[in-house]
């Protein structure tokens, strides 16, 4: 019988995930492929890893450059993580003209272009469903099932982590770094969790999304970046009051060409899918022309349900190997010499409506000064709550503004931060009101 | 530049969106491929539809046997719909060598086997994405996306007629014919449409998600199908009361070797996702071993959303074609020869809530004498609603049942059906109260 060999980087959670698959599922795959999955190295520092497994020590390689470049290794799996060595191997692999599965969104958010550069002069495959929504097969369904369509935005809920922490602040109503604390303790955040909370690894995984929807080339640096760190209990009780959740999303559009691309804490009508989106499930939208909306849930991380993503990936790989085809399709989905490179629209370009929380001093006229100044910059109110008055010498005063300009927002609060009876700094959550969604809303009655 | 040469064999809605975006989308794709998708004959009864698309008289190719024959037509695809001559078009095509595309569930549920071998026979390829749930890749999700997983369950709403009608049902107080009649109007149901109301069109659709899932052969006659047309305001109201809106599912599930699938109204919490699916949207649900449920939307039917999928495996087909591939993957994800025959669960082994309804004589001792036969059959009982008595001498007695095997309900309906005082025939819908799904329940936290 045929064989694929497998070298494997990495067998932290997820390749220990893959490598439970392969064997748990083993005789069906090989069935459905009518070859073999055979591993045939790991390289993994901790040797208990692999003891664990059960994995022999015959396949432990403790080089990995050695392990790609080995001649009986069709297949690398990359899970390392992170930028370096994963960048070199992955190059080196693909110029060797072995195929790559890799869940590596940082690097290929990075540097995708290169990579697919490599990967489209050797002819060899990179398969990459892992890197974005965990087994949701969002890559897939981008670059192949909605491949005839031309894609208007694509947002959603790509980060787990934050995802898990604003569940359990809305719902058990703790605050930010307690919920943190609660993530850590139960494996849902890392030791150091700044690269989720901050919403980089949301960026990195819209870029990717940006890149399959659009054709374009997205770098993390181009896209706006907020984290959840900012999100207070205040925040949350008063987006309830208004209607709405406070979620982390990753929302890229095409305008005509200029791409939207930003990660933020957003308000989201509580009727909405999104906003019942809870604990570790992704969810993502996508809207097309023809198509008009399509959604798509499941768990975003984890180790068996990422491990489904990359062992897919293998199987395509694998299939493609043995039937001798010329080429897939593009990684992307596009040829890559056809990629350009986005246009971002600025910030302050953005419109779009907004919530104000400002803490001020608890005495008369002062509503009406911050009124004045947002009016003076074009700034209309759609609705204020101001709380009952108590013994507090500072309260909150909460306003939900009409669509305006971000670029005039931004001065208005930066005037506002300097009137006297303003005590902080003003915090703003972006209100997204009007995002397309494949169910509750509508009739799907269409237009042709 | 490279060509692939298509051949179309019906030019009704969908082919008028299949040839709309093949024309809108033609440099993007052609861009994609690397080669042009090139439309040069349709078989199309009514010359009309060519004209009123633009389409040259050069281009009607009256008789579709000769259009399949023809040696300048690389890839055919079908959108004649039921049995013949579609299914004999499609073994020509496929014997010839050519890829087929095409959205008919009805022939591919009842003749799928014989088509899907002979397209392994001549290497040709079959895609199928339109034929369940629109534009939602459902297909290729289980086909390649979950591949390395091993499937539990696949349910959803995959009748957007039906689903318009309860929606609309269900919001604005309408009995059934009302609904139908509204649905016919807006184009959302046939002429003809008993294929939708009774079920027979989710049932097609199920087994050919059952195959996918679970690597079965599942004919239609296999699936217990029952319509909608028996579902009135009462129980839609009562539904409500109880915290279910009820809604057409298709159900199949895998449960060591025995396949359960069924088709038929269900309730299901108010607060499941499924429960706000409105109108011609549809949703499927796979809950598989390692990747848990993962949740797919969108537009399940409509010229534009269908035309998206069949353009998808056109372009897909058509890649393998030009990089000369000795074959793609299974149509089904497994060789043909591995699918096994699907041993279905008799119904009556369904264990189940039950939500049932007795009109009955407005007089004391009723609700005891149906208690006690139901009691005698092994059924117990959740709740009971007894509604307020008015002038009427026959009044509704409504019931949720625990958990009951089926065959002991169908039992006890039958002896309480014969009661003096029980006036028409009992109504039971299935309530679904464990639904898995991907959002809204449960906190995603991972047993690996």
């Amino acid at each position: 019988m045929k064989e694929i060999r497998i070298g494997l980087l990495g067998c932290g959670t997820i390749g220990a995930g893959v490598v439970k698959l392969l064997r748990r599922n083993g005789a069906l795959l090989e069935r459905k492929l009518g070859a073999r999955l055979r591993l045939v190295g790991v390289a993994e520092r901790r040797s208990e890893a692999l003891r664990a497994l059960g994995l022999g020590p015959e396949l432990a390689s403790p080089n990995p450059v050695a392990l790609v470049e080995r001649g009986d290794v069709d297949l690398v799996v990359e899970l390392f993580g992170g930028y370096e060595p994963a960048g070199s191997l992955i190059l080196k692999a693909l110029q060797a003209g072995k195929d790559v599965v890799t869940a590596n969104k940082a690097l290929l958010a990075e540097h995708g272009a290169r990579i697919f550069k490599a990967a489209a002069r050797s002819g060899a495959g990179i398969g990459f469903e892992a890197s974005v929504g965990g087994g949701i097969p969002i890559i897939r369904a981008l670059r192949e099932s909605l491949a005839g369509d031309r894609h208007r935005s694509v947002y959603g809920i790509v980060n787990g982590t934050c995802n898990s922490i604003l569940t359990t602040m809305s719902e058990q109503g703790r605050e930010f770094a307690e919920a943190l604390a609660e993530a850590k303790r139960i494996g849902l955040a890392e030791a150091n969790p700044a690269l989720d909370i901050d919403g980089h690894d949301a960026a990195h995984k819209l870029c990717l999304l940006a890149a399959l929807a659009f054709g374009v080339i997205l770098t993390p640096a181009q896209v706006y970046t907020e984290g959840i760190g900012a999100v207070t209990q205040t925040d949350i009780a008063c987006a309830r009051e208004l209607g709405y959740a406070i979620k982390l999303l990753a929302i890229a559009k095409d305008e005509d060409g200029a791409i939207e691309a930003r990660v933020h804490p957003t308000m989201v009508p509580q009727n909405h899918l999104l906003a019942s989106v809870r604990g570790a499930f992704n969810a993502i939208n996508v809207h097309s022309e023809a198509l008009g909306s399509t959604m798509y849930f499941g768990l975003g991380a984890g180790e068996m349900p990422t491990a489904t993503a990359v062992v897919a990936d293998i199987l395509d790989l694998a299939r493609r190997r043995l039937n001798a085809c010329a080429s897939g399709s593009h990684p992307l989905g596009y040829p890559t010499d056809l990629l350009r490179k986005a246009r971002v629209k600025p910030m302050g370009d953005l419109v779009c409506e907004c919530y104000l929380r400002f803490m001020v001093d608890d005495r008369p006229g002062v509503l009406g000064s911050i009124a004045s100044v947002l009016g003076r910059h074009g700034i209309s109110i759609a609705s204020v709550i101001q709380q009952g008055r108590g013994k507090e010498t500072t309260v909150p005063v909460i306003m939900r503004t009409h669509e305006a300009p971000e670029r005039n927002l931004m001065r208005a609060l930066g005037a506002i931060r300097r009137l006297k009876m303003v005590r902080t700094r003003p915090v703003f959550i972006r209100i997204e009101d009007r995002l397309q969604a494949a169910v509750g809303s509508g009739d799907g009655s269409q237009k042709s």
